[in-house]
């Protein structure tokens, strides 16, 4: 079982980001932290990190018949991206939103979440566990 | 470890209700997979549901010293009240809301998602696997 | 042929209750013409009163499979209550909302119908008649 | 007793138009119907249907003082039209707006109901029947 | 000098209609009073009334190159008729519409000024003066 | 019969800002033509401008019992002033309004017309001579 | 192959409405180039003009079986009624809605397109072109 | 002279809940503050607390015609129940609605202030003083 | 203890406007209230009335380190002064805003409550009493 | 005579991605299309297609001095690019915006269309043939 | 070359105003620091401050033909006032607004900028920076 | 000291891009306006211009610790981009946003400043020179 994992814009960098809402994890824990659960799960991970909207696309196209599953962070492109919303609804498996923080406790442009309307399950707030939850909830959906 | 799962409005009748966005498992079938889910966990679940708003405040308050995290699906209390969010900011440990069904999908009276403003995390989306991985995010905050 | 009888918040009042909305009838009177009529067309009714939100949903929920149809007037409830909205969805049968005035004409809090997405028809306006009408028109429903 | 029955734009082509909201029964058959219902009652039905607003508004101007009351569907002018709203103010007796289908279920710009405002009551969602459920409200309006 | 007097919707019936907002006189009665006003002004009325938007239009469309000016009160069709604004629009010379009621100050469905944007002055609230005032401006427009 | 006329911010520059709005013509031959009318028509004017809004105010409360009616131009001030519709709405007698340009034409911010709610009447889009339009029908409102 | 050509209010004065928006062409003059498009594709046309909403619908209703497709251009009906929406609903075969301008454009009552809602396809901004365009789309749909 | 107070949801935590926005007191002090505070004024308290809706309707319900006035605080309910402001409506002394906080520097939901539409007076934003106040304000409203 | 009592514009003439809303006291009547409130506690009142925005604002400036409190009716301003609210922000003492009417109740450009979000606490709806439950409240604000 | 065709995110997958809105065919089938479409009329056309919009902006960028017209479908960047919309507005000749579906009968967030209001002509809603219509209107107007 | 500067409501106050979002500099100390900016480029200042948006439009009116430029902080007034707006627009130079702190990042009320759509640029943000990068700019523009 | 200056989309084309807003310089022009005053203040500039989001980030990313503040223009990001929002918060240093035109005269579109909220200073429409006033108060930031 194969699963993409996308990271939207400016997460390469947390840890450094605004840390009373992303926390103190790198991303690379972060990765290592979903090598291990998936590890144990019998699955393997494909990893990506972008800050550019077309290439998360990209990604998703030439990945879509490879995976069994997607767990994406979109970040940013969250709440204003149609094009990505578009990539993800062409893909037949599986998808689970997660966001670190929760965004509706922050500035009102982050309301809308336009990609989670093409998401089967959406886990918001916990934090970079967030992604770790969204990993085992993702592989429970493809086993089910 | 002590957890406090409530179950807001109609879930009673789980089953039966709405099969394509709240599936086919009984609440009893759903509470049986939280308990062994728990037990596994070395926690234990005090399970309540209530259709009556006043009811799932009262219970709140009752177990904010026994618990040391709420699991809660408001269902329709959800997006209507305010009073619920106030019982839930008044306890001081994590609170993880979860839904069946995905709300941002569905009717637009269900987009504000008010409760939520008082939760840690939040799952939408899985089916009653909403409830499992919920239980497990909450479990790992209240462990973290 | 049964039927469920559902008064919501305040019609207890009736007849003493702002008269140049909703008449001068109590609630007795009323209960009195719909049994008169229900007889006259061979139904039986079960009539309840509450001014509690989570006691409807619960009556609701007992009744759903002895009764043939529901007429009820959600009063407040029909602005604001998800999830009354919620247990009305999960009745197989035929449902009439009924209002004793119009609210259309009223205060802004009261035009949006939130109950009525759950209902088969709507009768609004014709004071303590509403009623009678509805009834009628359930009954006619459920023989059709 | 003399009523008038106004059919808005659209309505002669019942039987054809879009089946799962407006039903099978043919304008003709519902006249029929009406007119049966109205003997019974002891009360002459004049029938009119128009697609010109004008038109509607004409009739009502002209048979004002002729008749006791108005059944009328205003169909698609429900939600557009002020004229027409005005016009149905100048009558003094009862008005009774029906229509087959729900239009707070449908799209958005069926939700305005404007012409409603100047009618005494309104039933909506029971097909073919709001007619004559209609007609036997308004004669026990007027009758009352 | 030719001017074009056009009366919309509802107001054949003046004197009669909800008098608390349109007074007393007749139609009749007002446009004695503006012939009486012209004929001092040494101007030529031409005063047609239309329930049907329609005949509005055509009426503007065939006097468009014989007026020198237009007198309108669109009335109903103030709010809501795109095609009477675009047909204003079409005539070279000065409009000035009149209403008798003050719009701004009744239900919110008569806020929307639309054909107004087609007209070069606006009197509102004067009662059947406003016609009187309207028709001065009117003249005294074409004459500057 | 005497009449305030009050002229409000900015309009003391009238003839030198935005002619394709105001026209050319300066607020003091704008003032004779009302003089020059007024005396025809054996009125006494009191004429104010200012561009504080709270001197509008001081003003009609000081002439409030001496004259029987107020022709007012409040430009900015109509669409943003709560205290001076207040200070209007004390005044017993007759008010018309009037505006140089057609604000429904112009910037969004222009389009709420809050003072216009306690007139009698509103004139608007003619110029200069809104000003003698609206004084005639001031005093005929008056006489009348 | 019949086809419906429906032209809405105002376009009988093509040719000399505001050109800067509709161009100098007259509705003859696209008529003719309509008719000589159409005896290439050997289909034959049924072209009317009416500034009456109530002739357009009842236009539609009698061709509703005779012709296989309908080309229409609502101009002014198209931001405001529903009735022509449902209307146009009825008829089985394609529907290209056409507008000389492009709406989105120009004032903000032109942008909702409420009998686009109803239509196959959409042709915006060519001038008299978006005719002929909208000719060949709809013929080339009707032989698809 | 008796008075109904009324403690809305969450209000027996207080001294514990949110103190930036409650204070300190406990409900009981605040009891006792108003119970002193009535004595002096020769005035008897009935003070109930629930988080049921249903509840406080029905209080209010049957203590209508023993008390002279009501002492409100509705919390939570405050911004989301009809059903407890057409209660309120019923009762035809004078009712004051209190608040600890000033619930507009708070939270968007919290701006709707629907019960203080059924109630005379309003006293927000003075922490358990607002009590104070507000029982003084209405045992001086009853007396006068 | 020195208090700075400002009535906003229009309130100097109390006891004769829409007295339905503010009722028959002068200002003179209430302001005697209030000296001899304050002279029971010991407490001096500077008191001034202004139809003049930036006089408010001066006057609070000018006091702002002579008085340990403010009670302010802002009137018209409370619902559009930015300035005014920008003032009452700089002094650090508490400030309670009182209103006669209710202004939730009224016309819609009333509920924009701008100034109170400066303010400690607010006083609605009491009629002239409100002025005195105010300086109470602020007298014990001050002392507390 | 060189066109530049732009086919923005996603559509690189068609014939495969939601076929109830797209169609069946594949963009190289719509592309041989177009080809062939455009032999006939002996324009040159250059395609590209991107999921990138920094890539569409840099191309219309090279592009726009070699190409006489635009046909271009921005896909998901319609609703949401100002930057698109910017770089086509630089462009001096015509621009054809084409959609394969109607994105005013889908989801709410397709609803505003940016980058048409930068484009000379709009055609929506005929499928893959939608672009077939684009070409040859973009070329009509070239000639033109 | 002279230059006006203006200073709006409750600037008088600088350094002991709300610190956190106006610095600590006083007015005196900012307008120090422009007149020695001003000499460097040979500029001549005239500085007002009020508290009155009269006075301000006064001194506009006044000046507008004494200066080359104008350099302005409406404070409060600029979110409200359409006449300072209005006054703005009548002068024929260089305008250029400046803002302490961001309004863009505070309360919604804040968020429309009205007299910045008659000016010329606009500064925000820099603290008393703001000023002397606004005169600079100002000055380059006189220049220019 | 190393300052970034960012341009975003199609800033590459100014001199050529509707000049009304943006003024006849060239990018290049302007960067060398911007080395010449970076050069007499010491500094030494880095300048990128992309029109991809992602690149615009990426450079944030790498630049973050290289230089002490950044000067960007996000043309039409500005508006749209919760991603460069994001990127922009993660920078330490000060960050002036400019623009060449003042987007709150323009089109609805460009009124939501996104990015903005991210920066430290504004500066808008001094057309070229808003990069000088933007460089110059940026220095004096980081200095000061």
């Amino acid at each position: 079982m194969k699963i993409l994992v996308l990271h939207g814009p400016n997460l390469n960098l947390l840890g450094e980001r605004e840390k009373e809402y992303y926390g103190s994890k790198t991303l690379e824990e972060i990765n290592t932290a979903l090598h291990h659960c998936a590890r144990e799960k019998k699955a393997e991970l494909m990893i990506y990190q972008s800050n550019h909207e077309g290439e998360l696309i990209d990604i998703i196209h030439k990945m879509r018949s490879v995976v069994s599953g997607i767990l994406i962070n979109p970040a940013g492109f969250s709440h204003t991206s149609v094009a990505l919303h578009d990539a993800l609804k062409i893909f037949k498996g599986p998808i689970v939103e997660v966001h670190l923080s929760q965004p509706l406790k922050r500035e009102g442009f982050r309301s809308p979440l336009l990609t989670a309307q093409a998401c089967s399950g959406l886990i918001l707030g916990f934090g970079w566990r967030s992604y770790v939850f969204g990993l085992e909830a993702l592989i429970s959906e493809i086993g089910h």
